[in-house]
């Protein structure tokens, strides 16, 4: 049975995921030192990058592992608010999205799919968190869906129960302000098996499986 | 630069990584209660296997992640000793090898190359740890070589100083005999920065990166 997924999902101290307002500037909305501690984030597998291979980059590579399709909120997508008003919008990441599979953009404006020569494609749907994984199941082929982010989309799919496993990492980094992860999720833990370690950076990786 | 990289490699608290004698009921030599913390080594990818996504399975994925080729003891092979009597044998793995890329087979005894449909072939070698690195660049295109065990053919290449990464694990369980790794390897980890966690099987995961 596929799973659903979140990978990498960087949370400070006091429960917050990313800054309130996404700008052109600040695509995590000023949020952006829950990164400082890691130096990026290694999707694409340990040999991506120079030496060290370090334990937080072999965590973090698990991202792609056997992932069909992505599910994110607008908010990873682009900075604009409200309709569409310039379709020449593509996204943050160029001609080479880092994806490489469908990925479903949840908005309530609707747009034509975009596609991409590296197996990329963005579908912008408007539905809930349920009809939402439906639509990425079709598109994962049988494999996994990930639930890409941000903090507010993660959360809305873990107060649906629809997480099978989270990675998350705990950053040692008060931040004060922004989207928190947690509103709403009282006892969410229970649900989960969960696993921690940590690692040289005073990062703490969290496997969260869900209870069958 | 590509990297030569040790992966998965277990150890007991008393150092050792293998049994002595190699049989086709015990292709680690008896020493297989060091994988009974662990259920199995998740080399091709955390989807590969049913629920729960471990940090054990999430560490030992990184295997295969860049790798262009192997390296690997005779033993590792088979465990024929000697001249070769039966070429039938064209090791454990059936007609579905794992690696998927070109294995060097370090052999006093030549031997016609084997070649696998899903891109694994084995190339009969009788050369120096260097040496065989050298071909086996030759053979990666470029990409990363992982040296496969078993022990003895991995304390070569770290007694050559030819290792740039080790993933080694270490299980708590005392085997009191086999073969071990540490044999000549006095003050080895000067060589190293090393990093280690812990997780909740009690194995203990070290990543071994050489200084520059």
């Amino acid at each position: 049975m596929a799973r659903t997924r979140v990978h990498n999902f960087f949370v400070s101290l006091d429960g917050y995921s990313a800054g309130e307002t996404i700008t052109l500037d600040k695509p995590i909305g000023g949020a952006e030192r829950l990164f400082q501690h890691f130096d990026g984030r290694v999707i694409e597998g340990v040999h991506a990058v120079d030496d060290p291979i370090t334990l937080d980059r072999a965590l973090t590579s698990t991202w792609g592992q056997g992932i069909g399709a992505e599910i994110m909120g607008r908010g990873k997508f682009g900075p604009q608010t409200g309709p569409w008003t310039d379709e020449e919008w593509r996204g943050w990441w160029g001609d080479e999205p880092p994806f490489r599979t469908p990925v479903v953009v949840l908005t309530h404006h609707a747009r034509e799919s975009i596609s991409f020569d590296n197996g990329t494609s963005f579908h912008f749907v408007d539905a809930t968190p349920a009809d939402a994984l439906e639509r990425a199941r079709d598109l994962a082929g049988g494999k996994d869906v990930r639930i890409g982010g941000g903090a507010s989309t993660v959360r809305q799919f873990l107060q649906a129960d629809l997480i099978d496993f989270m990675h998350l990492v705990t950053v040692p980094i008060v931040l004060g302000r922004g989207v928190s992860i947690w509103d709403g999720l009282e006892e969410v833990q229970d649900r989960f098996a969960i696993e921690s370690t940590t690692t040289k950076s005073g990062l703490v990786h969290h496997f969260w499986n869900r209870e069958r």
